[in-house]
């Protein structure tokens, strides 16, 4: 089988380089295209990113020959992608009407910003909860008159670490009616330079611009339903995030506390729920799909970000110190890789998905 | 005024460094007596500490020429001193046994320790809070015969982050009903050596030996009452609390969710209440008291451990982030220092509220 | 006496900030003036600052209601103070130009910047290296034609965590031939935001971009001699410098090596050299002058810079660790406070000299 | 071919932690035993790393089940491996016996202590420098009458960063007659629970006991020649070290000045030479042997220790920064991985060399 080809928009701050470096030897997609805002675009990528690369292994030689392109002229992409990964920092108004007309050019878009994520027939995928949510798709390709392009986001990052343990309960049964989390979040979850190191070396900053909005609302969309071509929210669940940053380079931890409706698990339940959680991205063995979406670590000091953040590629949430709440009902920690799982690797299997439901 | 002359027990560990760099010029007390485990007697301070000496200053040249004693022979300590503080680390029953010993010889002490906070008539301090809880000390010196002794205890470091703000809207008849919160602790609160660097170094942990166990109970007798000679916790609160260690070196930080009862406070109300709030230690003009004992930081991102924490001499509580809660009524971070206001500060406020008291 | 009212060019960027906080309480100098580029003109101090404030202690009250003026429009500062220290920010050469129209009206000015270092008739001042560096001043005013004006530098920060312990010997008759060191340089070196957290945290950056060449340089002006009117170099001596950027959040640390010429120091007469040295501040006893200016701190694992950047209100050079070099004669470990000697503290001592020597 | 059963004295510690991850499918060797000090053995290996296991991946299953031997009971080893791979934490002088009871017990032994370093006819060894020291295992056997075992150690793990960059050059011809190297170690350096936490967030140590005196001398054993079966020093080079812990995980950083004897490379030939560096373990295609051994960066900010520690499986010399030094001919800076190149990653390139060699 010919790989498909891809694209790569942003592609050299942060997360476009790590989508560079987790699409080498991808088995299904190949980099073949690279845009950037106009200031980048003329050079070679090697030379676009030096000085500035943050991966540890060295940019693949195929993508460093590429040109990088100026991804506002789409033209360029016509014929050189058959989907492109989103990863621009822009002005939201300005990058949804960007996003659209990748679309509208026939090229798919797989897309980690935020400015489709409210878009009422865009869907907002963590593919092990709600892959069904991919059904809206002709729904919006028709709205828009597209022929074969599309869009789909996913969530911000910090959801991850505890979005999907909170999911399998409720597949059981469990409903989830009031969580309180707390999260600590690595520097680079604000990109490249992002934090100042004044304000982290011995310290802590209790709060991160519109993370906290993003950690309570999100989470309704994703758990929410289809209605006539349009997403509904949950509206039974309620959601208080305080979000804070922490000097730890990957990994953002959450420690959360939650009640259940009437039905009420217990820890022992919990446990086997969650041991034995599998989902889509597991049956359809996407390539980037962790085997274990959820890992349970019983030692009672995990889990740890530098320690966990790398289970099953990095692509794994990490749960322990599950116990009682004494206000709710259960409590625990959760921990995910913020620019692997709730990033670029979250967007190629957002990706993988699609194309294994014939959407690319 | 002769000052009094008061003893420290653990004087060579952090907790103990830290009562002598305090009280270093102290208007009222002096140090004359210093004492430690069987291993460092016999030698004088200055070299009992020599390699492990985490303060800034330098070791007082007054204490540091005194001779260290054993801390377990109890009648060396008599005719020595006129109090003792004791921040010993021992096995409790042994640690408790100890204190009442010195109480015993007409020595009061006030504790660091947890040996003696669930004893039933033994006072655990916040001195903005509860200073009416001194009035059991004639009960308890009763009890034990004793003249002169008794024992006062202060409760763990992580409390005093939110604690005074909390009951400041209590006082003003705002019940607290429901309470969930995460801590984010500095290294210094374990000790020395403590947390080793490779357990912290780009890492949380996010999980304290017995520590959110004393966040969730003592809050509860510090609220309680005197009852037939005996403290009776507060019935009517509920408290989660989720404790995690973080690179930082001085400053708890707590992240609090709060529910209220029947009547609930304005947003500016609260704010209005931290401002004026004023307590017995301020009132009475104690040496060691912050001026404001809850000032709030009315920046987006603030408190923050390293600008925050050296606040009012590091005797203060800052708060910042009050907001409404989506899931309880309001939300704040606090923070406070956990080695001056929530260890050897908050014992010299302790002792200096005694004093005022006629106790000493 | 009346203060003298100084203004501070630069005020609200981390330098700036600096110089208002050490200024606060001066027994000679007042803040009347503060300045920053023409984007934060116009705004209250205090507002301009919101945010971006990174000192412990809050803005002075007195300064925070000063308008910032634009440092550019030089004869808003006529009349209002009569010196000024300058820590903007700026292309050099325009600096260089600013700096001596400040100078033309009649203001003094105090520069942390290198803008006019490497000028001819500019001292590069370390009052206890050399003070008689200022006998320039006339001369420098007598070229421009200024009547009260003149410009004075202080050089690169880290050059003083070695250079005035290398001194004292020097000025004890010990020539030093060569010299090879290597820096760890606190964060805050680099201004805010300056180094990402990304680059910092769980790593260091063997590199700042000129600092070696400063460190390597500056040093044979400072130790060099006036004649005809301009500086000549000291050229007796080679330097090699290696700089490294490292987590710390304040103090550089450098591991110095030195090889004398003929005449070669014992280890413990080098001790009683650095214990006994005292030079013109201590004898002016200008008010921010250290006490004892080189600190030996005998334990074998000092000076640290988290426990010793603050000896003598941070102005004081701590060495450790002096020993044989296998290669040269000697090595040792030398330690200042980055922003405070090597920075406004430093400038601050350059300006209370010059108020000695009646320049002002 | 059936693989070698090795054994791994000290299993349970850091070091013993990372041999146990590196063995795991490993072509040629398989864990066939696991020894620590009495107070481990007895318990499953599994079992006795709970809550000390420091390493990213699990424990290998197969030697978790394993049972923790009592490594002083030699015969226990008897029959259950072919080689030793000795990681232990004890007094030097037992150490080296322990070592030769394993030798005597025909069971090679290849040692991370120190203990046998300076032994006269035990090699200390980096397969790229010195393999032809692997010739006096003859010797070293027939004098202590072993059959099949004898004694290989490594050096101290900081040398890594730097002497293989140096000796490239003198196999080329340019003799090295001085080096002034400052490191910047991490704290993985120090094992478990090693360096405390509050000696290390927001510092850094200008201290480590005895590696100075490592990093001086061992380099003259691995650079010397076998005399009279017996080895003698390199005699015409001087080095001096100071040896810095600073807050890093992994990866020690080492800046260098050297100055050579008559003959001097210039720039270009230094990094041609570097480039084109291959040498025994290279030309055996050993398994754990980086492709190239000396990796040179030519950007002005590397290597850094996060970014550059893990390159070619973590077993490769990062180099940058080469230029000309000031007071010597050229600096330049050195980083390898402490842990595994430095320590057991080292340790198994050796064993391969002398499997290869045909000594096992």
């Amino acid at each position: 089988m010919a790989k498909l080809k891809v694209g790569v928009l942003g592609a050299t701050g942060m997360v476009g380089q790590q989508y560079i470096r987790l699409l080498e030897g991808h088995p299904w997609f190949e980099v073949s295209f690279v845009a950037a805002s106009e200031r980048s675009a003329g050079k070679k990528y090697l030379d676009s990113v030096a000085g500035r690369w943050q991966m540890k292994s060295d940019v693949p030689k195929s993508v460093g020959d590429l040109m990088v392109e100026d991804a506002s002229k789409v033209d360029r992409a016509v014929g050189k992608c058959d989907m492109v990964f989103s990863a621009m920092e822009m002005e939201k108004e300005a990058l949804r009407a960007l996003e659209d007309s990748y679309a509208a050019h026939d090229i798919p878009v797989f897309s980690n910003s935020s400015a489709h994520r409210w878009t009422e027939d865009v869907p907002m995928l963590i593919p092990e909860i709600n892959p069904q949510h991919l059904d809206i798709i002709p729904i919006q390709k028709k709205r828009h008159g597209w022929k074969k392009g599309f869009v789909v986001v996913k969530p911000n990052c910090s959801l991850q670490s505890y979005l999907t343990p909170v999911y399998a309960l409720m597949k059981e049964g469990f409903e989830v009616r009031k969580m309180i989390l707390s999260t600590m979040q690595a520097v680079s979850g604000a990109g490249y330079p992002g934090v100042a190191s004044l304000d982290i070396v011995d310290n802590i900053i209790p709060y991160i611009g519109g993370e906290e909005e993003k950690s309570e609302k999100e989470p309704l969309k994703i758990l929410g339903r289809i209605e006539n071509g349009k997403f509904v929210n949950n509206d039974s669940m309620k959601i208080s995030a305080h979000c804070n940053r922490v000097p730890v380079v990957d990994g953002h931890t959450a420690c959360v506390s939650l009640e259940f409706g009437i039905r009420k698990p217990a820890l022992e339940e919990i446990l086997r729920i969650w041991k034995n959680f599998r989902a889509v991205p597991q049956e359809l063995e996407l390539p980037s799909a962790p085997k274990q979406p959820i890992i349970y670590n019983p030692e009672n000091n995990r889990p740890q970000p530098r320690k966990d953040r790398d289970n099953d590629k990095a692509m794994a949430v990490t749960v322990g110190r599950l116990r009682q709440c004494n206000v709710f009902d259960v409590r625990f920690v959760g921990l995910s890789h913020n620019t692997i799982r709730g990033a670029a690797g979250g967007g190629i299997l957002n990706a993988e998905l699609a194309f294994k439901k014939n959407l690319l």
